[in-house]
C-alpha cells in the first residue's frame, strides 16, 4: 500500500459536474492525482461521505472556495500514501478520515495533516468516511457554539439526516437531554433508536408545543436547525431563557418574517455557522478537540455512524438522487475501488 | 438625615400614572412609605432617573412585573434612611445609588441592598441617580453580553440616548472604537465630543457603509441596537465576522423580514436582554462587576454621567415630553425635595 511520490499513478477517476444540473450531470473523469503540499498527506481513498452541500454544489449554488478542488466531496477515508513537506503527524500505511474543501469523490485526495484523524478503533474505513463532515459540524456548533451542557435539552431539526443522527447520539453520550423532528413515523421510530428521548412527525405534530411538553413549558436550551423558514420564528418559542440557536443551513429559506421580541425577552442566541470555507487552522482546532473528547467514545462503542447505503463512486448520480428523496436515515458513503 | 422606623413618615408624594396616556397622566399622588422587607435598604430620594421604558411603562404597554412597585422610575439615588431585616452591606446615612424595578418617581423607595452601589467619590446625588440604568444594561449588554474587547469595534445606534452616551464613553474608556449613529448634525457632534470615533447622521448617511468604511471594510464586533425594524438587516450587514449584535429594545418595530444567511456565514450572534425582569441576583452580579471595574473610572473623573436636563419630581410629565420629543442629549433625571 506505501508508495512514494515516483511510483505514484499520474491520473486517476473522480466524479466532475460537467454543468449544474440534476444529479446525472456528476460523471467519471480522468483528472491528475494532485501531489501534497507543504502540511499535507496524499491519502489513497476508501470511501467518501456524501453530504447536502453537494447536491448544492451540483446544481450550482454552493462553488467551491478559493483554492479548494472543483470535485464534490468534503470528507474521505483511506490510506496514507504520501508525506507532503513538513507533515509529521502521519506516516506512509496510516488509516485515516479527514474533512476537505473538495475533492473526497476521487481516487485520491490531498488532505491537510491537522485535518485528519485516525480511523477510530474498531470501525472500517467505510464507516470512517462517514464520520468527518458531521462530528466536525455537530460538534463545533452544538457543543462549541451552542454551549449544550449534560442535563441541558437540544432540539434537533432533521433528526434522520447525517447531521441529525450524530447529534442524537452524540448529545445523548455526552448527557443531554434529546427531542429530534423527522417527516414520518417511521423516521421518528428510528430517532428513537438511536436515543432521542423524544421524536416529533413535523408533518403531523407542532414540534413549539412537543418542546415545551417535553421540558415542563422550559423550551430547549439549544436548538440545531438546517431548517430555516418559518422555522426561525417558532424556534423562537421553543428555545428556553438562555436559548442558544444555531443554524447549519437553511432547507426551506434563509429568508423570513420574523418578531424579534422573545430573543431579546428570554435572553436568546441566534447564531450559526458553516464548515467548509473555514480556514485550515479552525478545523484543526475542532479535529484536536473530537480526537480528545469524542474518538474514545466511537473507539469504546458507545457512538457509531448510522450509514444508510453505499454506492461505488461511479454511481455518485445514485447517491445524489436517494439524498434529494430524503428517504435516508443517516449518511451516504461511497465506496471507491483501489 | 439618620431615623429608625419609628420616625419614618407615613406617607410621601409619589408620581402615579392614573391611567394610560400621554405625559399629563403622571400626577403627584400621596402614597405609603414603603417599609424594607429582607434584605433591603429603604433610601430617601434625591434624584431618580428617567428612562424610555418609563414612557413606555406610561402608556400601557410595559407593565411593572410581578412583585414590583406600579410607580414608575428604575433608578435613583439618596440617603439611606432605614435597614430592612439581615441587610448589612450599607448603613443609615450612606449615599447610595440603585437599580430599581419600579418606585423610583417617590420621595422614598426600598431597594436590594444587592442592587445598590456607593455613590462614586466626587459625584452628587443627581448625577448618581443618572447612572444604575444605563450602566447596568451598557455592561450587561456591550461586554458581558456582547464581549467587547479593547481593541475592538462598537457600533452603538441612538448614540445621543442615555444609554447610547453611557455606552460611548465606557468602550472608549476601556479601549474600543466606537462608532456612533444619530438623528442630526448636531447630535453627531455631540457623539464625538463624548469620544466616538465615528459619528454617523442615519438622516443622510448610511450606516452599514460608513461602518464598512471605517473598519478597512471589516465591519464591526459589535453592535448595540434598540431600534429594530429594518435596521435588523442592515446590522447583519454592518458587522464583522463572528461579530455580535445586542437588541436592548425595538423603538421602529420588533417585526422585520431579514434574510439570515450572513447570520450563519459570518458567524454572527444575535442576542438581547432586558433588565428589568431579571431577578435581584442577577442584577446583583452586574452591580458587583461594576462597582468592581466601572466605579473607579467614574471615581477617578475618566468618564461620567451625561445629563441634559432636570426636572422637580412634580413635572415628571415634562421630563417625559422632552424624552418623547427625543431633542435630549444624555439622561433627563428628577429631583425630589426632602
Amino acid at each position: 500500500m506505501a508508495a512514494d511520490h515516483t511510483t505514484l499513478p499520474s491520473t486517476m477517476t473522480a466524479i466532475g459536474i460537467k454543468t449544474p444540473g440534476g444529479p446525472d450531470v456528476l460523471q467519471p473523469e480522468t483528472r491528475p492525482v494532485p501531489r501534497p503540499g507543504a502540511g499535507e498527506i496524499l491519502v489513497h481513498i476508501a470511501a467518501a461521505g456524501v453530504n447536502r452541500p453537494d447536491v448544492i454544489q451540483r446544481l450550482g449554488a454552493y462553488p467551491a472556495p478559493p483554492g479548494a478542488s472543483d470535485i464534490p466531496g468534503l470528507e474521505l477515508a483511506g490510506d496514507v500514501i504520501a508525506i507532503g513537506p513538513g507533515a509529521s503527524r502521519f506516516k506512509v500505511g496510516d488509516q485515516v478520515c479527514a474533512l476537505v474543501a473538495g475533492g473526497g469523490y476521487a481516487q485520491y485526495a490531498t488532505v491537510h495533516e491537522s485535518n485528519a484523524l485516525p480511523v477510530p478503533a474498531g470501525l472500517g474505513l467505510t464507516e470512517a468516511a462517514a464520520l468527518p463532515e458531521t462530528f466536525f459540524t455537530v460538534w463545533t456548533n452544538v457543543f462549541e457554539r451552542g454551549g449544550l451542557k449534560a442535563g441541558e435539552t437540544l432540539l434537533i431539526h432533521g433528526g434522520t439526516s447525517g447531521i441529525g443522527t450524530t447529534a442524537i447520539m452524540l448529545a445523548k453520550a455526552l448527557g443531554a437531554k434529546v427531542i429530534a423532528t423527522a417527516g414520518s413515523d417511521d423516521k421518528c421510530a428510528a430517532c428513537r433508536d438511536l436515543g432521542a428521548d423524544i421524536a416529533v412527525n413535523y408533518r403531523t405534530e407542532d414540534f413549539v408545543a412537543a418542546a415545551k411538553a417535553a421540558t415542563n413549558g422550559q423550551g430547549a436550551e439549544v436548538i440545531l436547525d438546517m431548517v430555516g423558514g418559518d422555522y426561525i420564528q417558532r424556534n423562537y418559542d421553543a428555545a428556553a431563557v438562555d436559548g442558544r440557536i444555531v443554524q447549519i443551513a437553511f432547507l426551506n429559506g434563509a429568508k423570513a418574517t420574523v418578531d424579534f421580541t422573545r430573543l431579546m425577552l428570554k435572553r436568546l442566541t441566534h447564531t450559526g455557522s458553516t464548515l467548509r470555507a473555514r480556514p485550515v487552522e479552525a478545523k484543526a482546532a475542532i479535529a484536536r478537540a473530537l480526537e480528545a473528547d469524542v474518538w474514545p467514545l466511537l473507539a469504546a462503542g458507545r457512538i457509531k455512524p448510522v450509514i444508510h447505503a453505499t454506492f461505488p463512486l461511479a454511481e455518485a448520480n445514485r447517491a445524489h438522487a436517494l439524498m434529494e428523496s430524503s428517504a435516508h436515515v443517516g449518511k451516504i458513503v461511497l465506496t471507491v475501488a483501489a
